[in-house]
């Protein structure tokens, strides 16, 4: 995603450009509510620097959908005070069609009451070094988990179980290392009580299977005053989203 | 799809196969509840011809979701007694990823409201001639419209307008004319009663611009007796979906 939106920024002015992106999105991560941040020279307005990087996106799966012009002290990742993250579970044993690539698809259905019991131990500030990948570069363990919330929906190939994870900062790989834990639970193999057993440990190996990336969704970031909300900004859409 | 099901059918027995849908799915129009049925000669547990089919299937986007036993004069198409269709416009100016293929965009917001009340004048049994393709083939434009219910939700990538249209049967192109039509309305060029005058003209002529098909969902097909429900047969999803 970042080297197809460099790319329609050299069309647009000589690069080379580099933008830096709020939230890391590894393979198979969609960057729904993703913000990124250029330097540019001309004086682009914001609607029509979203249709000029468009155009030259097409065809990739990458588009903007609203710009906003900042502070030059202004940074998209470390203005940044907060994260919100979808993971969506298919419920269905036939291959998923619509939602190939979308979703994490199980066979059976999930508790969601076990699941929501077990993820209420994980709120708050803790030592997430469970739910921490081996390569993560972050300096602490030590995290604050402000939401972690659970619901079913029913979605156009079945049901679905959403999660909606919300922090100031993730470590690596840890909203996937809940979702894999927590999908245990729901599944009976785990009781809510080990959730909290395997937070307590600290230990890597306590951490139920890391799910797989293709159904998570960096679905928002959240700054102190809003850049996509200023007054004179157009009231659209926000975010680039790929 | 039906090419790539008698396909797969044609790896559990030899063929040649031939399927018959209970709905037509033109190009881009999306099976999701399609039915279809077809005459094997081996004993097949539903379950297991599932299972088998959608191993030949991959990895063409369709899968089975479900399979039934039926009785031999059983007709996915004549025995049906309801169909029921799901329209989705996405309200977004960026392009669409996600669902790319999946909606109709349209770049402004949608009156709901105006729109429900000039579906209304459309439900019951009417002559549809206005609202039905030059090529339709059916024999009388005569049909009873049981429900065409507007909604508004909010999907991943932005707000989304959902048609609900629910009929014995329809005409060609009726839905994607009925769409069409009531989107003017909905953006404030056609007053909810043009639509009641453009019905009663009875003049292919008075519609609107029929919609691109990529929105539009066979969601369900109806039986007298829903063959996946029968007892003994295991509470699953049910249809097969492309």
């Amino acid at each position: 995603m970042q080297g197809a939106i460099e790319d329609a920024l050299a069309r647009l002015e000589p690069g080379p450009h580099t933008i830096a992106a709020a939230g890391r999105t590894d393979t198979g991560v969609h960057g729904l509510g993703q913000v990124a941040h250029c330097d540019l020279q001309k004086p682009w307005t914001p609607f029509r620097l979203s249709e000029a990087l468009n155009f030259h996106l097409k065809p990739a799966p990458v588009a903007i959908v609203d710009c906003a012009e900042v502070d030059p002290e202004w940074h998209a990742r470390f203005s940044a005070i907060e994260r919100q993250y979808l993971f969506r579970i298919l419920i269905r044993r036939a291959p998923a069609t619509h939602d190939a690539g979308q979703v994490w698809q199980v066979n059976n259905d999930l508790d969601v009451d076990a699941m929501q019991e077990a993820a209420n131990h994980l709120l708050g500030n803790h030592d997430f070094t469970t739910f921490r990948s081996s390569i993560c570069q972050a300096q602490s363990p030590q995290k604050t988990l402000d939401e972690l919330r659970i619901e079913r929906v029913m979605g156009l190939s079945g049901p679905e179980v959403h999660f909606h994870v919300r922090a100031r900062s993730f470590l690596h790989n840890q909203v996937r290392s809940f979702v894999g834990t927590l999908e245990r639970v729901g599944a009976g193999a785990w009781e809510p009580q080990d959730v909290k057993s395997a937070l307590e440990a600290c230990d890597r190996a306590a951490c139920g299977p890391v799910c797989p990336g293709h159904g998570l969704y960096l679905a928002r970031v959240g700054y102190p005053v809003d850049p996509f909300m200023a007054p004179g900004h157009s009231p659209k859409d926000r975010q680039s989203d790929s």
